[in-house]
């Protein structure tokens, strides 16, 4: 068996540099923690020189150290004409007090006449003296030859040479990278081979995804003899991106048969994926490789009822190899297929020899066609089965709401809603402030079914997304909003449409503590629908924003 | 040089299988135009056999013939024991009234066992003869080998056979399929010079990108061989999508010096894929390789300073090639470089000798711990350096406002505004009804400021967007509404973050009519900063949403 692959996480350093990305130094210190209990090998934590929020978060990690990675401190080569010993940024990687170095030097003579602005010697001798100097000090050296494979494609020589320099630095590990993203796998593999009886140390690759193409040149590059991958947990980055450590990890492992991190520890890493995006407060893509959402979402009737049969027919892995899960989504291409599945899922029973089946698909196609959108909203996909079969009893019934939001110069905005409602021949009508205008809404309909029905008491908001649909017609423009709810036991998303941002609210709200107080005894919670219940610390109430 | 490579479009089939696409038959028709325009080659317009919707969309493109491209139908192998001519996916094919059909067919044994319930030779026989009886009715067809690499993992001789037996049948071409998109690209590689020699016909490729390989699979198809290339605009597709066709056309262009559609093309990908994107409502991916938002944007000041000498420094190709533009990105991490830029994007003056910039950089850094975030939102962010050096006279002042949303029964949901501002002595008190509060905000907001500045009658609303932001403490979450409005010439971009969602939204209108109204007379339009003004048809008013 091939020897361990290295894995080097550079999420917190050149992650960050990724529109959206932006991490404060205790973003960095959680999202440190869950790589290292992962397993990842190298953990960079950024880059000491450039900025104090970097500072700042390598002395909260001096205090608490990693128990098992080698926490990183990246840094360029000294500047022109100034001694390591005077360098501020050379100077700043010793105060971190960490044993692991990153170093970046110049591989491309463009890099080095046009935009140091020094010579092609003096760049050699830098990348040694740097290398050397961090080495006197009985660190350990990685050196990142920034832009090798460009550099290479133009002079082959020169880049050869200025890795050798950080090799006769005495540098422990020199790493290949492809800075701007613009090598073919093809390319990768063929530099590779060329430039590896001339470096004999072990080799790292660095890639980056300008081309679609940076997993792939990721895994050329450890199958030509990389020990070691850099890249980012769910490939953020500058541009296009890093290469995506989760989809390196998961073909590594699943296709490739190289370790990396602990074959145990491949079935979290949809989990880590889902918390790194979280702390990042960056949109999880549902299509991304092995731990997206949709990663193992079936659609097409066709597809549904063969993977029913035998569910490698279109699935490459089986989905909790990689702590992920089989999806059936419903939709107006769906067949009775599909709802049969949901129904089993969700313990819900069909009659009619299916005609139910036939009913709900048309009720599906009736509101789609309004702008609902069910597969993401299994709460009110779930209240519409139960609907349309006759197995529902509302809990309550709107009579009127009214909601009023104020502001004065520039003063904050106040809002606050009265509601009236019935349940069975009993009427209540309250009001209540709030943040907003939903919150105060929530407010107010809580306040008013509470002495009906005291569970809602445990039943929180978790997250609250509207997005402007149907663009085309500005007449029919409307909003969708999907709230996402959970209490103990339980998590589920349900879905309001309207040309009116409250209504669709109201709509959603509604729906979710119907779904709540329609849920039977022994029914199985909708959570195992979307996944696990993500840890407290990640998923927060967010009742307060509304 | 090599041949040219076809491109096969199934964005219109295969893309919406993808969770989230969804298109009518209107849509597909407007997709369709604009694939055929741009140069595509075979453009797949569904499976006319599964569903209604693609038979009226075929009957569509029967009164309005595509100018170019090949249209063509997909349908499966005939039905075991049913005669072609009596099979209605195969006669729903001939109905079309396309002169180029693709068949799928099983290659892989577990799919004829154990999916189709047939035997290995039936599906041979099912093969030949589905494809020669559309060859004996004059049809192009083209052979999609489905599962063709896992099949040919398993048992090579039979995926052989099956491919062997479309080619007896008269396919015109045989495209190899990684349905499960489980391959690695040396396995395609492989796999692709194992067969080449056994099917003398031209070959294609179709991939799926569960591995996150699906436009290096393509690529190295290519090279090893392969004619054609099946994929998607944008990857759509089911799972983790199919080959993203706009990352296969800038590679095989820019990187493999293949043609494909006419070099003169190439500068359209980036509208292509925006145009898709918009025609199927999926919010665009930033980080998209060649044609994404962020593609060609820089935040690093070390990356900034490089471009601003020598672009190639991190940039593997000008974005106009592809139509894409440069962007810096200004944030906390951003330096004195990153503001000269904008700055000088967007004629504005700054002095103080360096002043100035910092100034901004404090600012923008106060700002964004409170959650408003200016790398998209460029609108705000020219007011902001306005504001900070004093170029900028406010417009109107808000007194106060009050707005309010009523609701009965289950009747529709009314909202209405009460707004009062001054512009310099001069008060004005006014209200307004909208289909939500902030488009009866920015209806009385518009109301009362139009006797003093008449050109914001030909202002509009284009997209409005909510996000909630900060879950970690839920105390201090917020939502932040970004507006982009438009006039004649220009399109920008405005935020507001409040707690409340009415005060955020207010904050991002106000904003964005204070841009427009601050806008000097020569001054540049922001539009630069954004792209070009996308087609009248594609970004509408959304006005009457809020």
């Amino acid at each position: 068996m091939p020897a361990k692959t290295l894995l080097y996480d550079t999420t917190l350093r050149d992650g960050t540099q990724g529109e959206q990305v932006n991490l404060s130094a205790e973003d960095k210190l959680r999202i440190a923690r869950k790589l290292d209990e992962f397993g990842i090998h190298y953990i960079e934590g950024g880059w000491p020189g450039s900025n104090p929020k970097d500072v700042r978060f390598f002395d909260m990690i001096k205090k608490n150290p990693l128990r098992n990675a080698r926490f990183t401190a990246f840094g360029s080569t000294h500047r022109s004409g100034v001694h390591p010993e005077k360098d501020g940024n050379v100077q700043a990687l010793l105060a971190t007090g960490v044993e692991t170095v990153t170093i970046f030097g110049k591989s491309w003579t463009l890099h080095a006449t046009d935009i140091l602005g020094i010579s092609l010697d003096e760049n050699l001798n830098i990348i040694e003296d740097t290398v050397s100097y961090l080495k006197g000090r009985g660190l350990e050296v990685i050196y990142d030859a920034e832009h090798f494979f460009d550099g290479y494609k133009q002079d082959p020589d020169y880049a050869l040479k200025t890795a050798r320099a950080a090799m006769e630095g005495g540098a422990d590990m020199i790493v290949l990278c492809d800075t701007n993203g613009g090598s073919l796998p093809y390319e990768i593999e063929e530099v590779m081979e060329a430039v590896m009886p001339g470096i004999p140390l072990p080799l790292g690759i660095h890639t980056h995804n300008d081309c679609g193409l940076a997993v792939a040149n990721s895994l050329v590059a450890v199958r030509a003899g990389a020990r070691m991958v850099q890249g980012t947990i769910n490939g953020y980055g500058e541009r296009c991106g890093n290469a995506d450590l989760t989809a390196v990890i998961g073909n590594l492992a699943l296709k490739m048969d190289r370790e990396s991190v602990a074959p145990e520890k491949i079935a979290q890493l949809t989990e880590l994926s889902r918390f790194v995006s979280e702390v990042a407060n960056v949109p999880p893509v549902n299509q991304r490789p092995f731990v997206g959402k949709s990663a193992f979402a079936h659609k097409g009737g066709v597809h549904v009822s063969a993977i029913m049969k035998q569910p490698p027919a279109y699935e490459h892995i089986e989905p909790g190899q990689v702590g992920n899960r089989r999806r059936v989504l419903v939709s107006d291409l769906s067949g009775k297929s599909n709802i049969d599945y949901k129904c089993r899922e969700m313990d819900l029973k069909l009659g009619g020899n299916g005609y139910d089946s036939r009913k709900i698909v048309r009720e599906i196609k009736r509101l789609e066609d309004q702008g609902y959108q069910f597969d993401a909203a299994e709460g009110s996909l779930a209240l519409l089965i139960k609907r349309v079969t006759g197995q529902l009893k509302e809990s309550f019934t709107l009579e009127s709401f009214r909601v009023t939001t104020e502001k004065n110069h520039s003063g904050p905005s106040t809002s606050q809603a009265t509601i009236k409602i019935s349940v069975g021949d009993d009427q209540e009508i309250t009001a209540a402030e709030g943040d907003g205008p939903v919150n105060a809404l929530d407010n107010a309909l809580r306040k008013a079914l509470v002495k009906f029905y005291p569970q809602i008491e445990e039943m929180g908001l978790v997250d609250f997304k509207v997005r402007v649909i149907d663009g085309r017609d500005a007449t029919a423009a409307k909003v969708r909003v999907q709230i996402e709810s959970r209490d103990a036991s339980d998590i589920w998303t349900t879905i309001g449409v309207s040309e009116n941002v409250i209504e669709a609210s109201w709509q959603a709200l509604a729906e979710s503590v119907q779904y709540r107080l329609s849920r039977g005894q022994g029914e199985k919670p909708l959570k195992t629908l979307n996944g696990p219940v993500e840890p407290e610390a990640v998923i927060q109430t967010h009742r307060k924003i509304f």
